[in-house]
């Protein structure tokens, strides 16, 4: 998407080999800045420390980790031992599991010499089906906010919880990429974007949001309800970090509190969700999706900018207070109204996302 | 209750005449630091600015802010005018409203000679009152407490959203009376305290909590539904900015979605309501309850220290972000399993209010 006048991805390669440049996800929306990867270590750095986000960005940061790392040493301990290192990152997004697994696969039986170029070539083919996967999510939610639309003869108010746009892909974004394609056809939407705190990825969002000229109101992450109550809302759009083949969805915490908001309301909940993001071996979202603690030092420290303008930290919270952190919730499917996925727009049941995706099933060999 | 070894309220006159002094409730949790009020429009502007907050401290205030009106100018215009003022200051909580009432009805038929000592002394005994009307909560809620607790064997975990502790009324609080009482029998008592964006008031909880000595997490606004999804909460215990009959409670933007995710995972729900809380006159409480809307700096804007340990603020959203920032919700009474009053726990309900209030019914002559 624009940043601008000029087009960016939010993470590219020049050239196989290195090094890899990202957007730092950290410094938005107070100051636009790119940084230059040239090692697996940086990369798992920069997905721990989160300047790269997102569960589809981080899928597609690791293969390019993975492929530095090829690039420095092609054995297969070194494969091995980045892969453990950059799956050890984050817990709780699957496409990370699943990204290291098809490097894995597309290397581990290449002479060493050869891994280096296939390792390059293999991340980039991943980093180009996510826009791919993306751009079709959006032609299949777009048809439900074209649908709310027609039934509404008025502008249709989108809550979205989280950043699950362009910066939280390659490009597009997943629950965004409706929006996107929607806003551009004409068709008025206005989206209510969550802060989400603690890190208030929502301040992406709005940042996304403006630079597209998509009309938005932020809100504090204790509003949703209130909103839908009120019918200010006509569908909720969020991203997933890992979807079950039973249509539960791990997303942001505080995501499950506005799906049950939703059902409560009457209001369809959707989550945006590439097939990599579906974990296909999980049986009870609940107990076997791991939920990752962050520190408490997200929730104690607030970054901004200060009264001159400069980028700046303030504690809210003293050292002394005890924090939890849990950086996810799991959505039941029975609150899940649809998963819009680059296939279509499927119920949330086993039933209906194993038939429409057998190949993928057959794929979770790629999560062992 | 004590701050270091000293006993405070949250507002106290040492004489009649005045000034009437506070805790500056937006310098905490970083700074203690008192002022005196010496005008109706000081305390008007205390309240405004939230220097004073809590349905039911706001209510005294008011009180206070008439008896210093009949000081200076004890007319029957200055009582209009400064009831009319003061009422104007925050529209949701109810207790304002009963507090002006109750003032307007023990002065305006008085010589206005003997306005002045008699609006010192029912403002004191408004204060007075409170006190007893919390303590009598918390020994009606630490029976729920010590209920849980002999049910379960262990540490009772409570959650909270925002602040409806000693700050938030005269002294003792609503909600957290029972905690402190619990905490002060013996019984474990664990809070997890919800952030409260935007204004944060959850840290006042935990300085409060701190204090006392009552352990306690912080946790996102956002962790709640997870929480509850994880057994970690026994019970939700929360304040009220104003309750009806038919036991609907308006409080603290975002109390609504708690108490979805507590019926969701069948954990009882509770509001902590003195009688001046329930608005007798009410019949729809989402069409007829005033939802204050406040201003977007308070979600742009965020106070806290510096690296250098100074009160600061910083900008974490652009100005040129819209921002909505309704401060309460409406949690039906569907979602309640009770209210903690004064004279016991009583189920949401318009029977089981009216039967045991035939009185407080009848001052709804009060309000109008």
């Amino acid at each position: 998407m624009k940043v601008g006048e000029r087009h960016y991805r939010s993470l590219w390669a020049d050239k196989p080999g290195g090094p890899v440049h990202i957007i730092d996800q950290t410094r938005l929306p107070h100051a636009f800045e790119t940084r230059s990867l040239d090692s697996p270590e940086a990369v798992a750095e920069a997905i721990e420390t989160m300047r790269v986000r997102g569960a589809p960005l981080i899928g597609v940061a690791a293969a390019f980790g993975i492929a530095l790392a090829m690039s420095r040493d092609a054995s297969g301990d070194s494969l091995h031992a980045n892969a453990r290192r950059l799956a050890a990152t984050r817990p709780t997004a699957v496409n990370l599991a699943w990204a290291l697994a098809r490097m894995r696969e597309a290397l581990q039986d290449l002479a060493p010499a050869d891994r280096p170029a296939a390792a390059w070539f293999e991340a980039q083919a991943i980093a180009d089906e996510d826009v791919a996967l993306n751009e079709a999510i959006g032609r299949h939610g777009l048809a439900l906010v074209e649908r709310e639309h027609a039934a509404r003869g008025r502008t249709v108010n989108i809550l979205t919880h989280c950043n699950a746009g362009w910066l939280a892909t390659v490009d597009w974004g997943t629950a965004l990429a409706p929006v996107y394609m929607a806003h551009d056809r004409g068709i008025p939407v206005h989206v209510w974007v969550d802060e989400t705190r603690p890190r208030s990825q929502g301040l992406l969002t709005a940042w996304e949001l403006a630079g597209h000229g998509v009309p938005h109101t932020l809100v504090a992450d204790n509003a949703g309800g209130h909103l839908m109550q009120r019918g200010k809302v006509d569908m909720v759009l969020v991203g997933a970090d890992r979807a079950t083949r039973k249509g539960d969805v791990a997303n942001k915490i505080g995501t499950y509190l506005k799906a049950l908001a939703a059902r409560e309301s009457g209001i369809p909940f959707y989550a945006a969700v590439p097939t990599p993001t579906i974990d296909w071996d999980i049986d009870d979202a609940l107990a076997d999706i791991p939920i990752e603690e962050r520190g408490g030092e997200e929730l104690r420290i607030v970054r901004g900018l200060d009264a001159a303008g400069r980028p700046a930290t303030l504690a809210i919270a003293p050292e002394s207070t005890a924090v939890a952190n849990p950086a996810f919730d799991v959505t039941p499917a029975s609150l899940v109204t649809g998963l819009v996925t680059e296939r279509g727009v499927f119920p949330a049941k086993e039933t209906a996302l194993l038939e429409l995706f057998p190949r993928l099933r057959k794929s979770k060999a790629f999560l062992t």
